[in-house]
């Protein structure tokens, strides 16, 4: 059957959440790989070694689609958006690599951490050099009012970590706390990606603050769905990669909402687990049933509803398209992943 | 009947939204009234005659029993929450003096605006005066983190308020954007009042934190409560006081929502209303009947109830008390008053 299409497949998978994005972003999407795949080039040996192992492990590229898609919509002409896109995605990949470091990740997307591999030192300065490929990606371009944005970009998700650092194995986060630092870590990137194909598009202050709240809130629920997810979801789906958020001691919003609304016996648990590191399955399997009890997960991805339907609404003023269509897809399949 | 308590009519009572916040504070609150009444006086006679027109016209004083609540709840011995709660009060009296001469209102609760018994240069100057009173009151406390607190707050309200101008008939105005200016000129206050109870209490960083959060939640469902209304509610409620803020060309929520999911045309008549400034009885007419079709109100209530699901998240590590019970009854007062 292959070589064979089938309208009618072809169209169920187009309404299949990230699917129309994927399609309409196709063709530059190859050109973004290929040139991530010549940025990560170097004389030090270890440098490419390290990148092509985080880059060939298989995440979903999102924020590059984002910024490709939100370019095509603005009608850009040019391969200024490939360049920023795979600018995008290698602070992404940059900040992986610092973040396993700065807690410890044994795995990343189900294989070895780059850490492991090759070890802390090499995860930190082969991320800065990637950081440096992006800064460098984003002159060439030479959008002065896209290089503010994507610079500022770096700096929020750089104090957003240090932000976490407070709020690690701290129980009494509030939920604006967690937000703020989530809105840093996660949200910045995705706005810039969002923003930054208007800028080189030439379109309005309206458009640009329109697709940067898209990106912003998108960001947002993105973090929280992957948050449930760590937990299981509301299927409550056990498969691999399960409570690694648990066994190392991040309060996420899940955890967050279990906590306060438990009792007393129930913030002594998560105190041994998250403060103390008592993570074991069996430990595992408790909380899980304590997110149940509580309604933590459910309402959760209920939060990352909200902040879907806001990023729904910020794309309101731009033409309808398959573009908008694609983004607006994209929402829905974030947060129903969890569902 | 009077002087005779019904156990059934009082139990009725306390699950009547603002009822048991108003019974608790209601000795204290008697305090706090004396103390304003006191604190309006001065030599100049205007003074305490604009300030008594605006203090007698019946605001429900929630930022001054959320203080006073805050600190009965943390166990605070003592009289500093009558005079910090007094404070918070003189704080919202000065900006509503102000606002009304920035936004020309003619009408304030259903009275004639400060500014238009005694002009816009008394308002401000009587805004300024209860502004210097309420610091007064503030050092005379003497807890300097309370002072921290309040002190910023008032600079983030003056922030907001000019944040607030640069959207003021901007219909291009983003969700985002508009959470910005309220989480400014309305969430801070209510966060700092219900901030500086448990610190003067004594009470530790997570509780300060949880109410803080609290405080400012409440204070963005408030707002959004408040957009809602103006355009009579989910039950279209169209009695007096309705269409101010669309008369004044104010970019609330419910309609950035309906400009946002609006066509073309829909689009045109809101640059008309909002930015022309045709906004008679007609075009109130049309707006809500634009409003309504969009789901814009309905909406509106829903974000609000994500920000006031957040804030009974945030009292989840108070002990339970009829105080917390009190202020999660707000939540859904605040809330369901648009409903």
């Amino acid at each position: 059957m292959s070589g064979v299409v089938l309208p009618l497949e072809s169209k169920k998978a187009a309404q299949n959440g990230i699917d129309p994005l994927i399609e309409l972003v196709a063709d530059d999407m190859k050109k973004v790989n290929s040139l991530i795949l010549s940025k990560t080039g170097s004389e030090v040996e270890m440098i490419p070694e390290v990148a092509k192992h985080l880059i060939d492990s298989g995440g979903k590229r999102l924020r590059p689609m984002i910024t490709l898609a939100s370019a095509q919509m603005c009608g850009y002409q040019g391969d200024a958006h490939v360049t920023l896109a795979a600018s995008v995605e290698f602070m992404h990949t940059a900040t992986l690599l610092h973040d396993d470091v700065v807690d410890e990740s044994d795995m990343r997307r189900g294989k070895l951490a780059a850490r492991m591999l090759w070890g802390n030192e090499a995860s930190v300065l082969v991320g800065d050099f990637l950081l440096g490929q992006a800064f460098r990606m984003m002159v060439e371009v030479g959008s002065l009012p896209a290089l503010d944005v994507l610079s500022h970009a770096a700096t929020v998700i750089a104090e957003g970590e240090v932000l976490q650092l407070s709020t690690a194995k701290n129980l009494e986060t509030t939920e604006d706390e967690y937000l703020e630092v989530i809105r840093s870590k996660t949200a910045a990137l995705f706005a810039a990606a969002a923003e930054v194909g208007p800028i080189i598009a030439g379109e309005n202050a309206s458009r640009i603050s329109g697709l940067r709240s898209y990106g912003n809130n998108l960001g947002l629920a993105f973090q929280l769905i992957d948050d449930a997810l760590d937990y299981g979801g509301n299927k409550g789906d056990l498969g691999k990669n399960i409570g690694d958020d648990f066994r190392e001691g991040k309060v996420t919003l899940p955890v967050i909402l279990a906590y306060r609304r438990g009792n007393e016996e129930e913030r002594r648990f998560w105190q041994d687990a998250i403060v103390e590191g008592k993570t074991g399955d069996e430990a595992l399997q408790k909380a899980i049933e304590l997110l149940a009890a509580h309604g933590a997960i459910s309402d959760t991805v209920s939060r990352a509803r909200h902040y879907a339907e806001m990023a729904k609404d910020a794309l309101g003023t731009m033409p309808e398209s398959e573009h908008r269509s694609a983004l607006v897809d994209v929402l829905e399949f974030c947060v129903s992943r969890a569902v």
